[in-house]
């Protein structure tokens, strides 16, 4: 199944319910985002409140791979979650107070989490480490038997999701607010990385690896 | 009372669990991390799950507003939110794939937001969008009744909060891993802002108004 042509889900709690927030209803565009960042905010209800964490993420064709950390005791009994992956591209500065917004691609993915155990385990954290860090699995020790004991891996399915895209100039430009004479438009933001800071415990003249420079040089 | 030296409570839900990541008590930290950001992801529980939308905020020293939008229905009846507000700082590349990690500075408020209205509803709009953009309140069109009642603002006490900071470079440079030869450092990462992009639908000539252009030239 290629996951490029397969639609999302729509239910009831990923349909959509606004008007300038475009929905997208295909799998890439789900990629699109989860490709551009490797920060998620992890949703889960504990003694029923929500408590909302951001954790590190990476994926494949079918599930989300996610760190469980201090969320880990409260989706242990298989209780649903909510990953909420956001990219902040602009400020939308219109006429009106009332039309300012914000462009912004977001993804939400609802599902049930799996803890993985064994080679799962050890794959999950293969994606999610090379989504984060392209290379460093090659590169880095891999995790010891004890070491991976202590860390826990959560895999959940990519089949309940959302997609929405804010983007473009603000829409009061054909309005009567048109007339005000003011200034309109976007204050674009983006994400940038630097070149990498060696760690001060290191040997000196030890060089940069190709790939941390490659990585350091993402969009 | 001074916001500066008020310390956060420490409830089951806010105490810290984690090692790395670094618990801040004082009051100034979660401002720092509210000052830093404008978009937060509110978490609230609908029919016995969780969701975690993105949404725009601002806040004075007792309250986080934000703009309502798909959760507002699940808020109304006094619920219990999760605002967590997230600036992602570095990539942590260690010399083992266990120790890698993200540099980060996070804040989670809890509380029961309360909607406003009337001229309390007014002030935290304009709170939230001074907060995100800053003169456009006294520059653009201010709200009309039929806007102001078409918006839902929140309140959310900021009085249970945590506040966590990790930052610094990997933690394995002086354990045995460090014999192994290998570069480890930390990739920065930041939000940058673009100079404006004017609206196409505005008159030629108009110039950017200065608060617009020093809002863009933020770090």
């Amino acid at each position: 199944m290629d996951p490029a042509v397969t639609p999302l889900s729509s239910t009831d709690r990923t349909r959509l319910r606004r008007l300038r927030d475009q929905g997208r209803t295909d799998r890439a565009a789900l990629v699109a985002v989860l490709r551009a960042g490797f920060v998620c905010h992890l949703g889960v209800v504990v003694d029923g409140t929500p408590m909302v964490v951001p954790t590190v993420y990476g994926f494949d064709s079918s599930f989300l791979y996610f760190h469980g950390s201090v969320a880990s005791r409260s989706l242990a009994g298989g209780r649903t979650a909510c990953v909420t992956v956001t990219h902040v591209d602009g400020l939308v500065l219109a006429r009106s107070v009332f039309e300012h917004g914000v462009n912004y691609r977001s993804a939400m993915v609802y599902g049930l989490p799996r803890v993985l155990s064994g080679a799962a385990k050890l794959e999950g954290l293969r994606v999610l480490t090379e989504h984060a860090a392209p290379g460093q699995w090659d590169y880095a020790r891999r995790p010891s038997r004890k070491e991976l004991a202590a860390t826990a891996i959560f895999a959940l399915p990519l089949d309940e999701a959302s997609v929405k895209v804010a983007e473009g100039p603000p829409t009061d430009g054909d309005g009567p607010d048109a007339s005000l004479g003011l200034w309109a438009g976007v204050v674009p933001l983006g994400v940038v990385r630097r070149p990498p800071v060696p760690d001060p415990a290191l040997p000196p003249g030890l060089p940069v690896p190709a790939h941390i420079t490659a990585l350091a040089e993402e969009a």
